[in-house]
């Protein structure tokens, strides 16, 4: 009920005398979630965003996930993706849900349905320890149906090894640039590549990295153009949003 | 000579014997930029990422953007985009070079020429202090050929403001949310749009706004999806991507 | 001993001759609080500020509590809040004393007795992942004897959970609202109604939330006027002040 | 256009067929805000929140702020509050548009017109180099209609000056504590009496206060209960509040 | 009136019935200090504390200065000191009253007066450019009436300069170590003196000394037992802390 | 061999041919510590500073300690303190060393004597949630030679718990002052005394006291005159310095 | 293949058509490493750096280890550095491996052989607690074939300690500073002698050290020259970078 | 005074009778400076480091500069380095003075004599912006005899203009890495080099650079080894400590 379409229709129900006043307000009113008590579930989200309901893992309990779980399936939801979700929790999971969960990325997708993948997105990530973040990143994308190169420990300290993979990165239509400690990736990898760079400061490393913090600064303060930064660890976020970019199409001039 | 094609020709040259193995080497270490001492111009840029240098104005003096000025024009450029150039500064530039300077923006194009634009991007700002840092975000997209609409002064203490913009806003393939103190905007913005959005923190405030850093933070933790930040007060850097998402072509699939 | 009437009756009596000049200095220096050596319980709190004592349970040992807690129902204190008991440490009280204990929420009302209820305060929190705090502070409240709505999962990112619930809003007489991340709900509930409200940043998140840092900010910098904060996770200490507000009465002209 | 009243009128002209579904999309839509361009002017704010609209002054120009002030003028506003306004700005400011304009808090009234003053709000101050952003508080305070009384330099390295006004104190319905370097002064005062305190943090100080920080986060810090707590410097929030809770009406029951 | 003597003897006249009940009320809660509005001049603290009133002229105008010295003068005050008092204001100073003023400390005594001195503090520093800091805790220390000695430019870069001059550390009943960068002076001196140390560190320095934090938390860090800090560039109270432990007299057995 | 008297002996050995300028070459450089290969245990500090080597348990192995307990008890030491023992590590502790163990203040005393007393010291707390800093400090005073007075509980948000002990406090010798949280009561006692006032913020709290970062800086950036401030829980580092506070002879004049 | 007489020979080699230009750009593309998938191991680092590959052990589990010593030892790598390794993943290597394992230090040599040492490195620490991250750094350059004299415990609040040790010092070619808590180490060895200083802040301390943030922010303000500053904790890095110095041969004129 | 030689030739002429123990004692206790009062000059630095004084500017008046240099002088120093020296007061200094100064990196050399130059240090930047530091940097290298080539905007966001400079930086025994913003120049240079790389970070950039944090931060958590960090804009110290290293000596075996 988000769109002037809508609205219109149901104004003109009201000037036919097919709709009384009183139901038109009731009807503005109604609200597109399901209010299970914890928490308010979204299921215009997909028609408005174009993506389903993501169900952020960390602050929920297993039982929790299982009654969002259940009421979106109830609903038809395929391909639901469940993030920051440990394996203990994992396996309290309701049995009854189908669900392809990654240890690694901590990473599940319930109910799943084959997904059709377009495009290309490379994520890339400057050491072996960022792995966990670049994979949440990357399944999230593949998740929400884009093609996906993983181009990883190409850290700068070892240029070599970047470069030997500009093939990739030059046909990217978006790169997602996974990076602990000083974060020069997504400033190098910018200065390489024409299409947008997202940029995940991970809280890997150790001493005055301050969790993250230093990648962060580093990629905030990037010298390169085309590259924006989301919140540090934030594989999801940065998956989601290389999907949106992807998946765009040609403007209409 | 970046790609592949350049370097096989070259090769093939050496391979006829129409180029020494020592020409060969040499050409292989040409640089394609201009040393000018103090600054490499890099002439390759426009060819490499799709669009012409542009001279951060802050750290360098008038006669140096002169020169560097002076460089680009001799190979052709136009449209060529100086950042962060007070009016002090501004008024010092060379006057045989055509210039348009905005000083809100504190942003000048010098050598202009009539820009073709496309698609649809949306500049929003929370509140009337914001409007420097968003002009030089918008001022930047519509030198690089993008259609913008400036949606100002719509901060989510008064959401009704924003609420009544809805059309521009869903009819964006990319918006630049752009604000200070409390950054609200950019998830109110994430949560209403299905296209990237680019948050801008801004230094506007006071207190424990710690120059831009309570914004930035707000942006970085927003609980919207499809959002990205670049640096506080980042105009440039937000119009400069914004550029990049509302060009991109469909994906081949 | 407080109050200026109390000390004159008493100078009147040693005006009398009923009291000796040396009675009255001892009188005046009697602390109206029973020390049990590792505390000092402040019985007078009741009559100087209208509520009862609370003990705030995270720094002490069940031991202490116990020991606390008897002092006060020797003396007649009924509704004894107890904050931050973690379900170790409430097992461990006195199995004697009569409790309702909230695990959720870690908190803890000894010797219970039916409490009035009035007025109306409305507690929103922008996530599932807020309820421990806001039930901290609703508990609290309801303790105090306040009527209170409980909003949750309302955050900014789906702007119509929000204004779904705008009677409750705009007929509350206290909002408080609880949010990690962002913490933008603060911001948007304080343009939305006309009462006080109060923002309780959370330490939900991860990345660069630092702890509830950057909800704490973003809350402090809020463009919404009306808007004060407490600290960090401190439902206590909001459901403590909205109690206040929310009972007072009018102004006498 | 917010209530459910208006909607519910306009829906039933809609059912008469006084107003065509075009129109009423149309009336849906309109914004209850004059748009200026560089500012969106909230004349219904007055209505939905019960005070008239303030002008933060900081970002700014003269000419700017005289544009929203002769819009709301038009309108009829009296008493609009002009804040952070520097002696330079307000010398600038249009001499047709009466003014009373206070320099030490930088603070204006436009179009001023006779307020009645109800309740009793005490705005306290822990030294003299505090006045600036108490009076910033005390005069949005009087300018919003409330009475107030100055308990100014009562910090607490000389108790017995605070001690001394524990009658203004003890009859207050609202307390604003203003206080930098340690601000203590909140601490103590919310533990003597029984009515809301607003702490407002100011940046005085040197060292180690960081902008103002140190007071801050003892105030966010106060271990006593009914503390909360505004922006560094932000007078006028605390006047704001301050006036909202001392205007407030008794609950029904 | 804070001796118990003061009270008993009141209370003794009430008992006599030289004094009422009403005026001995009035009288406990007379406050020791003069009321000027902007400032309350606190009289009691000579007797309370052991030393005069200090004014500290940072946040204050040269008018208040006058006032306030005025209200002391007529009440007999002398060597009153006037901290953080810059070289502009200190020449709008009442040119009646007899000031001796240091540039170099920001440093005035007013209405100055012979003053008897006892004891033996060093002030040390680490570099030149501490001396500011170093002169307004020697000033202060000399007219509360201590010998102090001056050892500067003893920084441990170059060690062999402090151990020249063992002598006078070895002598001192209280040592000012003052220093910015890397603060460590204060630790080498604490381990080689057995008296009090109290360091200060300074703002001086640059890049990552985040205007004398390095300093500050090196102090407080300091592997030396003994030493103990005060605010960053607190030469006042230093040299104030330094004369009350320089005055102690022997215990009591 | 650090005295001018110690050299000068040794000088005059030499002149008088009963040292060889070899040997007093030896003499010279020969370190006043045994060297245990991990840890260089200082023999002389008692000497040079007047109080026995104390040992920070937190760094060691409960294996170093005993070792370095060895060594000092076969030169004779007496009252060898041990701070940051845990239990665990202390039940570790060489059965054959006398121990006596307090776990709240994690505070051990080896090789116990006894030991005479002087002087006061107080050791006051904001709340039940410091005693352990407190303890510590206490008891490292009482080691040390000092008569120690225990004031717990008498935060500022209850003045008149603190008032009622003005005798203990204007009989001190010196006060530590522990507190969290905001830190208040450092100012606050500050006011009131006019000894030497020692402040320990403690780590006690939660939300943005930041580990008591919060009490640190509100105590550093104390208005009362007389205060210095040691690192954060640094109970040791307070108990001592009031110890060398506490001993002060008499300045001959 | 990174160096110019590679790529010439290469060239000459197409000149005479014993490569074709095909085979020359496979050539110039074929990257020095091994893609085990989760890592590419670097096998020319040593050509090109001087010395091996290390193993960063904190963010990789026994397994991805194991696997990487497997194909280094096949291309026949000796004495191949694990840094962070716990010894409970240390206990998981593979059997077969030959590993050199200190716990302490966390740090292992696999498939160890003799190495020659040259010069000398002297590593020093403030402290008993800083030795874990002392003996990585020590480890380290005598793995890299450097000899190494330890100075543990020498910090300067007891400086006799460390002057007592002048002579191994002075002969240094390079001198690691290990400290924690204020890190003066760094500036007072700096002072003392004439060769490169690298200085390692550690975590070792408490309260406000912020893991090392103290001595991090000392070690970079120290007023010694030559001194410079690795990362907190960092020994690994202090000893590589000490064997490069070490090892550096005298410039050619 | 330093040497075992000189003591041991003191002590012999004790012996000898040639000199008293009360001379020997004096002789032992002459500091190697002279006192100016207001800074100690250090003519042993030289002897004792291999290099002359440097006079930090900053904290200094003209006045003290001038005296400073006078006494060098009087001694027969060359080449004395004042850094921090702006261009007011550089124009204040004694015409008696012969001086070079370059006013970009406030850089002056006193009483200059020819220096003979060896070895190969390169200094690079990654802007423009940071050529001031970088100045400092080789100016400093230079006065003290080294080779320096300046390798400028060579910033990783266009990595062939560093590339192309490859033979410059493989041939250097040292490099100086000059960067703000996300100063990934370190970490870049520090994968391609063999040698000691000095990072000095600069406050050059805007938004969450904090004056230069983000870029210390991202060169101490480089993923490159043999790199070491200098404070913020600190080229002296840079330059100063690559003088150190470039000037070693072949170890002896």
């Amino acid at each position: 009920m988000d769109s002037k379409q809508d609205i219109l229709a149901l104004l003109r129900s009201v000037a036919d005398g097919g709709v009384s006043p009183e139901q038109a307000l009731s009807e503005l009113k109604t609200s597109p979630f399901e209010d299970l008590g914890y928490a308010k579930v979204d299921f215009h989200r997909a028609v408005r965003q174009g993506a389903g309901e993501v169900i952020y893992g960390a602050g929920k309990t297993a039982g929790q996930i299982n009654g969002i779980l259940a009421a979106m399936i109830r609903r038809g939801s395929h391909n639901i993706m469940v993030t920051r979700l440990d394996a203990e929790k994992a396996a309290q999971l309701d049995g009854g849900i189908p669900i392809e969960y990654n240890e690694l990325a901590r990473f599940a997708v319930a109910n799943p349905a084959p997904v059709h993948k377009t495009g290309h997105i490379v994520v890339a990530t400057g050491g072996t320890s960022d792995l966990a973040v670049a994979e949440e990143a990357a399944l999230t994308a593949e998740t929400l149906g884009n093609n996906v190169s993983r181009l990883y420990d190409v850290g700068v300290a070892g240029l070599h090894r970047l470069l030997a993979n500009m093939g990739e990165l030059t046909t990217a239509r978006c790169v997602v640039a996974v990076a602990g400690m000083e974060g020069a990736l997504a400033s190098v990898v910018g200065g390489l590549v024409d299409c947008p760079v997202i940029a995940v400061p991970t809280s890997v490393g150790y001493g005055a990295n301050f969790g993250g913090l230093s990648a962060l600064l580093s990629m905030l303060n990037s010298c390169a153009s085309g590259v924006s930064v989301v919140n540090i660890d934030n594989g999801f976020g940065a998956g989601y949003l290389a999907s949106r970019i992807n998946k765009m199409e040609a403007a209409i001039e």
